[in-house]
């Protein structure tokens, strides 16, 4: 691949939002506007894959600086995301037409494990048909569960969101003149259990006896015998119970805790209450006299960017730039990651990785983390995650509320004609 | 009543905690120190009245100024609270005992209706025995449910985390591609729906569209043809819309939509779900191929100090100097109110009104401020909540957490027997 490729530049974002993935664009368009030799336009792809089958795009660089300064701590993805899945070869062909159309010669996919599969097909397809494309994935997912990279961008900031809820929570919780009470919180994380043991790092230094007291991972199966002895323990020592719980811990025959979202009774009513409040029963009803509450922060959790951390915008900010720089470098194919370096203070180094051997894996939370009553995480856990809280986010304030960036959004016009992406 | 009393001055915290409870306390603490031709010793009585009942207290004067300081932003109650409810008489002979013992001769009491009930009796009890005896309370609920008073503190910063928590979750519905979504917030109020009316000043000025697009109150019955029909009218329009409920929303013959925290089904288990669930389940039966998603900040809401409104914190902490203030001055029997004074710029005057009109009183939502649809909020709440939620919190951070301050709480010797308090 030459170094001098001249063209186009594409970015879309994919999958579920994270505080950061707007960050991540920041970064890309930053960088990009540096390269004025290699990248002439910056266009944007609305609602990731889908928009751009639709050949639905917008011009970035008309954003104001101001906007793209505001998109670091703006919630959501600004660009639209989608949870298309590519179906046919057809739709390959029209991703390619649509890029040749627009002279797309720089695609960056900002997303997870299922979008750095897409973007891996993309690379693949292109090499197949001699259409000269440099594809980098960026990656992106609060689950903190792709390989590889040593940490995904997002996972510091929900984290750190989750660990100040765990802080306050306790603090209302020891307030309350009665004992036995247990404090179940809910957090995001079906198939990995990232999130839920990031709740620890809440506990100060020297007080082990802090909250959260019970942490439950999808990676250790639930026994209801064993977990309702360790609440007693805890309230035999302490006057409430603090609980973290992921949203897809199961029992040992793998049935979900909390019903599904989309399991419905046998009228077809959804199902309701999620593994928090099936928790909250199975203590209620076990422990007699015992009282339990649960919050389930859902989609609030990851769109917290006034509660974010400031290390993560700024590795997001950077993994968008790195993956500019790397494709402009003649580099395709690859996903951007995350590489700590074995310094006593902690800092990383930005790498790449092959798309296909990040698309089809994930990484769950290790074993040798998790603690022999498969409820508590171990302390080198918290050594790897304490650095990914770091800093607070300064958010544009008008009114009262935190102001977040809002793209102008102008259209590039059609070149190409309708396509049917459903 | 001498204006000449001196003695030692008691403080109490009592029912569910709220982000500025303790900055009233910071205000009690600091005005008391201004004042030693009258008030010798500063002590803290835990657990509220129970605590008082126990002669469990501590000694305030000689905590740090960081400590002071640090209480302005810290969640929960530095005191511990209580929801006790005095049950004989023998407890206020008691009360005055202790209070006798230690030479108290100034009682604050921060709390909400029933609290101010309790210190309305201590007071009167004082009066018949003819021991001298000022008893101040000092206004405290995020409900916003207290009469006389223009509003309580707390409210503001419990309404600015829900707003701020409605246009966060509302970036992350408009990123996802998919339309036919209902994403459902279910916040606290079981008799009042101050804190969900509260979530309209989430949307922007000249944005009639933004979140939230139906807002449920306890003071509106609900029903659940009129609900889906809106429900649909919203996702005609746009592609998700957004639901603000109160816990305490309760059908046309008063049932609460949400099982109640203590309803068991007939196998002694407790029905799982809140008004939020319940919600989710009517969407998704009422409307197939609607999908729905619920959130129930539970707890959190009311801790959430890391994003609570300056403005509260000042009211909050300058209330708790009034009662100190007027306790000084000769007056008893009194709660501290706000009078929203008739400029242009909002302003505030500290006054007083008779504990017992503020003891067993609730103000509910006005009906004239609920929409004709019983879904949506009026204008002129806005005017009425704005200045409410002004201003950010500055807090101490360390290890990427907010540092939350902590009471030495170095206990005051007991001089009399033990009590049964329970």
């Amino acid at each position: 691949m030459s170094e001098e490729l001249v063209g186009n530049l594409l970015v879309a974002q994919s999958g579920g939002p994270t505080p950061v993935i707007n960050a991540s664009l920041a970064g890309v368009i930053s960088e990009a506007l540096k390269h004025e030799e290699n990248i002439e336009e910056i266009y944007g792809g609305l609602n990731g894959i889908q928009g751009i089958l639709r050949e639905e795009l917008i011009d970035l660089a008309s954003e104001s600086q101001q906007t793209v300064r505001g998109l670091k701590t703006t919630p959501g993805a600004a660009l639209g995301t989608c949870r298309y899945k590519i179906k046919k070869e057809a739709d390959y062909d029209r991703i390619l037409d649509v890029f040749a159309a627009h002279n797309i010669r720089y695609f960056l996919y900002i997303g997870g494990n299922d979008s750095q599969d897409t973007a891996a097909k993309i690379h693949e397809r292109a090499v197949a048909k001699g259409y000269e494309l440099r594809v980098i994935g960026v990656p992106k997912t609060i689950d903190n569960d792709l390989p590889i990279t040593d940490h995904c961008p997002g996972y510091g900031s929900v984290v750190k969101h989750i660990c100040t809820t765990v802080r306050e929570m306790s603090c209302d919780n020891a307030a309350m003149g009665q004992h036995d009470f247990v404090s179940i919180l809910e957090v995001m994380g079906r198939n990995a259990g990232w999130l839920a043991a990031g709740s620890v790092l809440a506990k100060r230094k020297n007080n082990p006896e802090d909250a959260p007291h019970i942490v439950l991972l999808p990676e250790a199966p639930f026994n209801r015998q064993a977990f309702l002895d360790q609440v007693q323990r805890v309230l035999s020592k302490q006057k409430h119970c603090f609980v973290v719980t992921s949203e897809g811990v199961t029992d040992e025959n793998g049935n979900f805790l909390g019903a599904d979202e989309s399991s419905k009774d046998a009228f077809g009513h959804a199902v309701l209450g999620g593994a928090g409040e099936a928790l909250r029963g199975i203590v209620e009803s076990g422990l007699p006299g015992v009282k339990a509450r649960s919050a389930k922060l859902g989609i609030a959790q990851r769109a917290a960017s006034h509660s974010g951390s400031a290390t993560d915008v700024d590795e997001a900010f950077k993994a968008g730039a790195q993956a500019v720089k790397a494709a402009v470098e003649g580099k395709s194919g690859q996903m951007v990651v995350f590489v700590r370096e074995d310094k006593d203070q902690y800092s990383i180094k930005y790498d790449l990785a092959p798309l296909g051997e990040i698309a089809n894996a994930v990484k769950t939370f290790p074993a040798n983390w998790i603690g022999e009553d498969k409820m508590s995480i171990g302390f080198q856990f918290a050594k790897y995650a304490q650095p990914l809280i770091q800093g607070e986010n300064t958010l544009p304030y008008e009114n009262g509320l935190p102001k977040y960036a809002q793209l102008s959004a102008i259209r590039i016009e059609r070149k190409l004609g309708a396509y049917d992406a459903k």
